[in-house]
């Protein structure tokens, strides 16, 4: 069986979904669908084989469509996916989920009532690099994990509608909530808007986990340079995880032992402690092409994707956490 | 005139001093103190001209002794530095000045009534690399200053007495401190402490800085591999400070201009803005010995240190309140 | 007027003109051609108006074709590129331009008679990293040029019928050819074979341009981990291209002031001059969709390509010295 | 037995012998000797208990001394070790040993007549990196070494009489043929002198060992930023010793599995295998300091050195055979 898609929202995101479903021999695209005649032109010329519409009722009707993948800003999240759900489509959504709890938790019902996957596109847990980071995690390599760190600065385009909460911090917390997988106790968060930017720009989000596992993401679209890493620190090792790397992208560090403890020496003290390093070898191939594979499979099988609605849901907690945190100057918001 | 020194603590610090003030043309170091004898027959060894003792009175009463350098852990602060006011000697005081708020200013009286020069040994505030942080936003490179971040992790040596707010975050504290130099409005932090510590062996540190300027220190000392990285951003430029690297500690970024703005392309979009970078040379000298050579020369001509009592004071300020922060379960400190 | 194209090899770099060609607006990709049917059937299923022949005759005898690329074995190129242009085409073969140089003499001579557009596939000579290179030793910002040093090393795909020589080395002798523009007086070269290849898979060529300008390439496919480094030294200036990095992939590196000369210290006298350095913001776009709106344009104009056949010759001189002085045990071969 | 040491040259190096020999326990500094008295007053205002003089009889003919550490210009190492063996001194003198085979030959039988320790001070043998590099390669982790190649390029201090060859070069050439421990069978290099210097100010030398193994260093002292680079390739792994990092210096990589072999996409093609990395922990300890206190210990043991004459010699020989190379314009040189 293949699956035939339609993808609705050709903006930035929507393309790279075109082509990986063009890709894979498992899916077939049928139609594509945005307001903007002109980007479904653009893609149109390379992929003549596809239909397009503006109307995105004509997506949800085609009975041809097994499944749609839907790329539109967040505010729109509700509607498509409800319509596209009750339409008997299954849905394959961008992040953030929603931009609200109850909306997620009105679209998790509605797609379990209508036996439909449903799969929230947090890309990077399909990395090979995070799943390497999992299967860390998992096999207890980390012993006891003590802390998650991710920074995550660039120069980004500034968004006119969300913060860089809404924005940036869906990748780190998505990554993070997969990584540790316990329940969340409280956020907390402090922001900055700068030149006269009506939403944040930056924020440094704070959250504790069961298990005395604290994590901390800080999200900056000011940054005139990038910034991608995510360490995780457990009692036996810690691993670093340097997206700007080419390769070598994951590094474990061992603990080591004391090498040096001649007193008196400033720099021997402080390095005192070194251990071996270790970076597997991390396969190289695209984290998209993987979700959708994972998406198309899990239609196929019936199973419950990885990042489904529920695991989506979680990560708006915290992002609309975040968000009342900031609201409230700095306050804890218990979970 | 040469400055007649003595060296009160020989543990990992102290040796540096003893090192240092013996370099330096313009000062001798005449007695070293540490109530541990080994330590003293050590440096004796090498430095056979020195007298050592470990009654620090010896070193108070000493007619040719002009000033000191303390190197003790910080309960001892108060003390000692009390001590060698009173007998009329010029301090150079390890970091952190104190351990309590008006301790600190009890000092820096005693310092200003007698007329001495009091120092607080924020040896980074002499790094090259920072003396070019300071200059470059001095010099309204950065446009607006929007924030400052700082992270400061490596295998640490567990301290007995102290968290790692008091351990490391001085060193961030003091150089954002002096980079921003405008008053502070609040402090925020968080801690954890892991393995059956009594203190934080990590601390996020939020202060909030006059005109917007927001401030950020990440400190840990469970961390197996080592991050030293200070990152300014404003409304022109940002710069970065990578302690890390053995040159190019110190790049410039430009704002740059839009290369690319084809829709459809996500790496496109968010790489959608890259300037050029500058990396300045930086001087290949010791802070330490840029330091003492201030020190000396603030004697000497009856100045006031850069790194005076106020402005240790200024950094206990911010560590005190984020020590009664993370006391308070996160709540903000208003200054 | 749209160029139509004919793509000749589907391998491994032809699907890569496949999609620029596609993308391209200014041309239409009418026709691919290889003898294996399954690489036509590949690409077929993602640009289905393009038709698709085992057979390369058609693609010649196709009146509605304007010209063709071509990427296949270099053993092919002689005849493949005569019957092309015989038969009218504008031609962009693949690096390196022929095994022969009376071969590219030969075709070099036949697209000027036939005022056809004959460019040679030196895909870096397009590199937008390459062109600011090019740009600095234009502008004369590295004074005289003293030396050009590159290397190029990874684990390749071990050519059944080339020696690294003829693989990896036409990268790096045209990009040293191109930047140095100045004839050459002898090449020298030294290569190893191992683990029973029947070509060398490693090998280091000297070149001696006019001027006193020393070139030598280090190319190596046994290498466990990648490195592409090129560095241009000159009088006053040295910039290097690490291909490695993702962002400040050119940097030029000023001559400095001396910044430290005390005597009796070992580091500072071997660091004893350290100067500004700058990268300039590259843009991010990809080498082989500028060369091919290159080919296109040349085409249009009538003009003649950077990377003419007599480029592509002069490349093929070096390269076929090199393999020369290999053979008769690291001999000079003079120009 | 405490060794009662003489130290003669007190220029760049020398002092940093004065500085280990003063630390290490199991010897005494008695005397230093340098031509030029304002080199030996700055040493005595840090080592007051040293005595000096600019007559190097004076150390020679010293009942106390046991060995001496020679620290001059090439030209003078003959005359100077000749002398101080037949004093009856065990002789520890700077690399590289002679500019002269014969006079290293003469050299080696005095010091074995007379049954003194004479050791090369290649100070980088002694480097816990090289070790490390040593021990990879004793144990066969490499499989069969097909290849070094080393890269040392920096702006360095013009030498006034000697070329990079004999500067730059005695460092890899050392390193390397330490690790290769293979009979030479040919040298080759190409130099160039820039800006009218007398001297080569880089150079490429190649040097073909037993059993296949290639060796090729690039010495360069006209570059503008610093590399330190080796690499050593095998059948089965590769290490990479990279001196310019602080910590992860010495790299293994495996030869990893084919990741992908996706045919049509260039960049799988060209990265198609990749393997894990190791980074063993290396200690941080000064490579000078363990040199020297394995001097001291093949005195009081009588065992040879692992860099004695002969090894020193075989260094000589091949750097000879480098300079004749260039001198007949990059002809083989054989052994």
């Amino acid at each position: 069986m293949t699956i035939k898609m339609g993808v609705i929202g050709l903006g930035y995101w929507g393309p790279n979904l075109v082509r990986n479903f063009c890709t894979l021999s498992e899916s077939t695209l049928v139609m594509g669908c945005d307001l903007q005649v002109e980007r479904c032109q653009k893609i149109a010329s390379l992929y003549p084989s596809i239909r397009f519409t503006q109307n995105v009722q004509e997506v949800f009707e085609s009975k041809e469509i097994n499944a749609v993948a839907i790329a539109t800003p967040v505010r729109t999240h509700y509607p498509l996916v409800k319509q596209a759900l009750a339409a008997g489509k299954h849905v394959l959504i961008t992040k953030p989920f929603t931009d609200n709890i109850a909306h997620a938790e009105e679209l998790i019902s509605l797609a379990e009532q209508k036996g439909l996957v449903l799969q929230v596109d947090h890309t990077f847990i399909y990395h090979p690099a995070v799943e390497k980071l999992k299967d860390i995690v998992v096999r207890g390599e980390l012993g006891d994990v003590y802390y998650f760190d991710s920074v995550r600065i660039n120069l980004g385009l500034f968004q006119a509608d969300a913060s860089v909460t809404w924005d940036l911090a869906p990748h780190d917390v998505s990554i993070m909530e997969h990584l540790i997988s316990r329940p969340v106790q409280w956020v907390q968060a402090v922001g900055a808007r700068h030149a006269g930017q009506k939403f944040e720009s930056m924020a440094y989000i704070t959250v504790q986990f069961a298990d005395n596992i604290l994590g901390h993401c800080h999200v900056n679209w000011l940054a005139l340079m990038k910034i991608r890493l995510i360490t995780l620190g457990g009692s036996r090792r810690m691993v670093v995880y340097d997206d700007n790397l080419v390769t070598e992208k994951v590094k474990i560090y061992d603990k080591g032992v004391t090498l040096n403890s001649i007193e008196g020496l400033y720099d021997a003290l402080v390095q005192y402690r070194q251990g071996d390093m270790h970076a597997p070898a991390i396969e190289n191939s695209e984290a998209l092409a993987r979700e959708i594979r994972h998406f198309v499979h899990c239609i196929k099988q019936g199973t419950t994707p990885i990042t489904d609605g529920r695991s989506g849901l979680r990560v708006v907690r915290i992002l609309a956490a975040a968000e009342e945190s900031i609201r409230q100057e700095g306050k804890r918001i218990p979970f």
